[in-house]
């Protein structure tokens, strides 16, 4: 609470939902499937028995749609402040398991759905907030951002895009979630693959509602794509070879390639500068 | 932070340790091993690097003396206080798995080790933190109270009475862990197996450190037993063609047995006296 989410604009279900989310898409991220959840929860006093079974609502339908048994976890009390932690377990085929450090050089960096969604549906959350504080008369108008909003508060995990890339015949060298921004994630893989990463800005998708909200708030939607983060998209990386197949897929987006570590992590903007690929924390509620 | 432990006299390796075998000590309590572990972390602004690299050397010691691994986990900040949140995975055969569920009427009622010395370790910290706080040029008076400070600093689980229960040929019908009090997991196992619970007080096993310290600070040994906690024995259900193996075993102590549910769940005292077991909250630090 005050890191991850807001109580004030986060409906419980939705938390519980999402905290799932987070802990899942990880192991899809290694190509693999989850089964199980175990939730710990650590609770301050104000929190009531109805607050934390609306939690748990969102966590059972989390485990309805993705096939998951809540196993275990533990309850304790906290002195300020809710704390919630899951810890997801799955299974992947042992040779299809997909780390972070297998990037070659040459591959194609490739990133599912769209990005920066859930960055900019914060940035209308936080606005109807501070319009409520200073006027709790007013309504909030929140029906126009319907999708930014939903990529905030109640994200998916790309749990389709295992079966796909099995079906396509793809097994990337690395993959991760992008859950801290596109670019920390290029950073983690270009680390631990001991490799550069080449973005393309104008290869980066964005939802028309991402851009749209963006131009009106004054945000870049690269910035948010890149900085963002909570969009629970798949990032990775595939042989050259794979080219064809991801091309034209409504589900895939090429959007870079994996170079020489010496030659460093970089984005190449619309007009054709570079720059340097950067990590820039924010927060995540 | 703050409920479980509090960071002014927790050295900080023994909070590591402790958290593992708080986690770990629920396999054991279901008759199996646990094999691997995952830690979650929240962190607030005040902890240091150092202050967490004590924290997982303490992990590491125990993973080293359990034969565990550390596959995993997570890491976020905290607003205020620090959160540590530890996932145990472990096996246990099929057909040996024990729950709190299964006491049979007539049953014998047994612990391991000995019961309260973590509670009466902790009212030593307490009492020599507030000495402290008065008087800063004093110096703690702790090495009289090694076996209790050790009881509640740096506990054990008992990992060795499952392969010991093995080798006696015993399947406890029910099982758990004292972490909150004898009186407080006599009535879980009660509860979960519809039964009542007959505990004889001058059965439970104390330490004579625990009882020598409970006299010089006014707290009765029984009430730390059935009231303090995190002692992290094991309480168990056999049938009482079992007694013969157990009645002078330096492990075990038979310390009641198990009553119709109607006839309810009851400690007769020293002096002949019937009380009702009830579980009192403690705080835990």
């Amino acid at each position: 609470e005050g890191i991850h989410f807001d109580l004030s604009y986060t409906p419980l279900i939705h938390l519980g939902y999402r905290c799932v989310i987070a802990a899942i898409s990880d192991i899809y991220a290694m190509n693999g499937r989850p089964e199980q959840i175990l939730i710990s929860l650590a609770l301050s006093s104000k929190i009531t028995v109805e607050f934390m079974e609306e939690v748990y609502q969102g966590v059972m339908v989390a485990c309805k749609n993705y096939g998951l048994d809540l196993i275990g976890g533990d309850t304790t009390s906290s002195r300020s402040g809710l704390v919630i932690n899951v810890t997801a377990i799955g299974k992947a085929a042992k040779d299809k398991i997909v780390y972070r450090s297998g990037a070659k050089v040459n591959d194609l960096l490739v990133v599912t759905g769209d990005l920066g969604g859930s960055y900019m549906g914060l940035q209308i959350l936080e606005r109807e907030k501070r319009v409520f504080l200073e006027h709790p008369e007013a309504q909030p108008k929140l029906a126009e951002y319907d999708y930014i909003l939903k990529r905030h508060l109640r994200p998916e995990a790309r749990k389709d895009i295992i079966p796909l890339l099995d079906d396509l015949k793809i097994l990337p060298t690395s993959m991760m979630d992008i859950s801290d921004g596109l670019s920390s994630e290029c950073l983690h893989i270009a680390r631990q693959s001991d490799v550069g990463i080449v973005v393309y800005e104008e290869k980066i998708p964005l939802d028309p509602q991402t851009y749209k909200v963006g131009r009106s708030l004054g945000i870049d939607g690269t910035t948010a794509a890149l900085n963002g983060g909570e969009d629970y998209e798949l990032l990775f990386t595939v042989p050259q070879a794979e080219h064809s197949k991801l091309e034209n897929h409504p589900d895939f987006t090429i959007i870079g390639y994996v170079q020489d570590k010496s030659d460093g992590n970089i984005m190449i903007s619309k007009g054709g500068n570079t720059y340097p690929l950067k990590a820039q924390g924010w927060k995540h509620f």
